[in-house]
């Protein structure tokens, strides 16, 4: 099935729907708003058979893995269905009035969430479930209150279909305005420029290419109105090992990292990308037990034949830096079809640090050593960095003043420092954080997984002496 | 005194030492935390009798005001300090691990908050205390945990020098890093420009003009790294009032209104700037009363020569436009020097909503009434706003369709809406919203005045698996 791009019409008529539908979705009660949740999710198990094959057929990604992605998109449906319930998009502070003069004294005030609006949703191509048509974004949205406009990632344009018409059907059965769920495809990216520019647009979710995504922030910031744009970018989730962990555990560490690294083809926003290790007899066998186990892999086909031919440009960026050496070299570009081999380089602190080009990612199954003399200079290593979903730290156990340093450094470049296990894996919980400094995402103080996703798409409101009928409705005017 | 433009050696300076404080910061306990902000606010208090007649010197608004402003200056910081105490920026989400297979089972996560780092705070000229030196955005940064660097206001720079030796005084005393807080002094666009683009720099709060605002937001959005940008424009803060509320109490508010038009010259950023009256005989009576309230209405000289030349500006740009009448004419430009007399003007909905010039902020002692011939015609007049700090509804009181069309627009339209009272004056409290949609600020899910207003300067971080010393150190490696 080919992709055919919309017009600006049909973008406008889209969103139209949605603007038109926006009053109703902000007022609608937290039993709809579940309702419509968990009919999502009972729809998307409901076609299982039939979405998964073409999954996989779009995707390469394998039924097993499909399937755990399918249960957890709908996992999260079901968790914003119940947060909904608990009456998190309406939560307000009751400030009651306090007699006297200002600056003590002041009137009451009910601080309430509005809100934004319609929000234009970018799928991903590595998730075609849990951040495409029906992921987090799209569920934390329409959690919070907003129509939700679906711009369908041009590498699953089948399975985008499928979803997005059991979308509309469920809105359609629960006899809710059309407009609350839209999808808008295309490949050119003037499709996705208009739907930002469009007036009646509030706010955008993105994941996907830091290069995509600063694009289209760069459209939103430029609008008339600019409004927010809430971009998951990517990152490098630096591994730091210290030398006594790894020689209590390292074959076991190893074979975990590499399968992190190789997994899903190394398609992942959290893949690690960097490891930086302490000089030390036992990194050197790390690293040695590491090459061993990466050279054993062999991946699956990347997405699409673009990525492949990224993820060589981005080896070849490697292996033409001075004081980078390959310890398991990249196959040729092209090499195994869409399927790479994994690839695994050396490089110093020094070299790292003063090679802004080392710090982009390398999408795929790929990883890079940095040596570092000192937990002063693995700790420079992260603020080189700067940005990062994830940093792990192996061997903080214990207290002293070398972990400290090291969680202070992690703390400053992640959103989530990880303290055993790997970064590929991000739990949709209460306590996650996915989004961390620039580049790694455009808003640090929000995140896209987990039940604060949800914040992103709601503004507060203070309601100063609000009228009792109000109050009554919680500040809500439904 | 004369301001001089501090070199961009000095900046780098100033902000090299904020930078080498932060990590210290940071890390300090709520009681260090709190003890500077309660010192700040007993320093300001013990130098009032020297700051007020200087504030009063450079700004023309009173000592009764200035006096206020410093009280407020004052309770704000002490407020923090209680926030501090009470553990807001300590707060973390404890999401214990669930064990079983994802999507349900997870690893444990820690998530706590951490300070961004150093914060440019760009001071405003129509507050002396309360937003410049040692005002809210300061008090917010500093609880936060993020050392700051005020830009002082060129309108009252021998003010700003004294608030800031003042604040250094007391940073010293305490035997904290000098980079704690620092000052940075300019007329020049550059020196604020090279303040934005330090890559020390973490975060910009503002509070000034549009056009000084949005060019300033642009540079943080060029930036390599790009940083957030808190700013706050001001608005037109439109007043919706509907007739049998002016049938009943329409000569007192008039009085209540002028009074808040004219208060300190107009020159607030929640000062009313439209009042929108549905047709009715009630409405031109109120009318009548509100023109004579103004025209007896003698307002203080305006902070800058420059704000009186540009007062003059913006009522011209009424005068221009067909459809607006003066009910109130202006005096002609620059007479009374620097004190301007008040202006009233009356056009139609129809006229309002097609004149985008219209929808712009006149900052000084000016109103502009707006006829609406229906409920949904003022609701139009909203949206035609589009954003704005307050907007005010008189007559909600009884839960009807009319109200709830009205609220629901007002929600839409601003960040703080009030049923009663005028919007000047914003109580700094854990309610207070003081930030709405584009253009009356940047970034409408923050607040720049109440307690939430520290929470702009802290991220989340989870931490996953933390170890037991760090959970009992509640994720704060200090």
């Amino acid at each position: 099935m080919n992709l055919t791009d919309h017009t600006s019409a049909q973008i406008d008529a889209t969103v139209a729907a949605a603007a038109a539908a926006a009053d109703t979705w902000a007022a609608s009660s937290a039993a709809t708003r579940a309702a419509l949740l968990r009919g999502l999710a009972e729809a998307l198990e409901a076609a299982r058979d039939t979405l998964v094959p073409l999954a996989d057929r779009e995707s390469h990604l394998g039924p097993a893995r499909l399937n755990g992605e399918l249960d957890r998109t709908a996992f999260q449906l079901r968790g914003f269905a119940t947060r909904v319930e608990a009456g998190d998009p309406f939560a307000h502070t009751d400030d009651p009035a306090v007699a006297g003069a200002p600056p003590a004294g002041h009137p009451a005030l009910l601080r309430v969430r509005q809100p934004l609006g319609p929000v234009a949703m970018f799928s991903a191509s590595n998730f075609p479930f849990a951040f495409s048509v029906l992921g987090g974004d799209t569920a934390s949205a329409l959690a919070a209150g907003c129509p939700v406009i679906v711009k369908g990632h041009p590498a699953h344009p089948a399975l985008t279909r499928a979803t997005a018409a059991l979308a509309a059907g469920v809105v359609q059965a629960q006899g809710l305005p059309a407009g609350v769920f839209g999808l808008v495809e295309g490949a050119a990216v003037a499709v996705g420029v208009h739907l930002v520019q469009h007036p009646a647009i509030a706010a955008v979710a993105f994941t996907g290419s830091f290069r995509g995504g600063a694009a289209l922030q760069a459209v939103a910031n430029a609008r008339p109105r600019p409004i927010p744009f809430f971009g998951e970018l990517g990152s490098i989730n630096p591994v730091v090992a210290r030398p006594a962990v790894l020689a209590a555990q390292g074959p076991a560490l190893a074979t975990t990292l590499a399968g992190s690294i190789t997994l899903s083809c190394g398609q992942f926003c959290t893949s690690p990308g960097v490891i930086v290790l302490l000089d030390d007899p036992a990194s050197d066998r790390f690293v040695d037990a590491l090459a061993a186990a990466l050279g054993d892999a062999r991946p699956h086909a990347m997405l699409t034949p673009g990525m492949r031919a990224n993820f060589d440009a981005g080896v070849a960026r490697w292996a033409a830096t001075p004081g980078v050496q390959w310890r398991v070299a990249p196959g040729a570009p092209g090499t195994g079809g869409d399927a790479p081999t994994p690839a695994l380089a050396v490089t110093t602190a020094a070299t790292f640090i003063a090679t802004p080009a080392l710090h982009d990612e390398v999408f795929g199954p790929a990883a890079l050593v940095v040596r570092a003399a000192s937990t002063d200079e693995a700790a420079a290593v992260l603020q080189a960095i700067g940005g990062s979903l994830t940093v792990t730290l192996w061997g903080a156990d214990t207290d002293d003043a070398d972990s400290r340093a090291l969680v202070r450094a992690a703390m400053q470049t992640a959103g989530r420092v990880l303290f055993s296990g790997v970064p590929t894996g991000v739990a949709v919980t209460a306590g996650q954080q996915h989004g961390g400094p620039w580049p790694s995402s455009t808003r640090a103080e929000t995140t896209s997984v987990g039940w604060a996703a949800m914040d992103r798409f709601l503004r507060p409101v203070a309601l100063q002496d609000a009228p009792a009928w109000l109050q009554g409705l919680g500040g809500q005017p439904c």
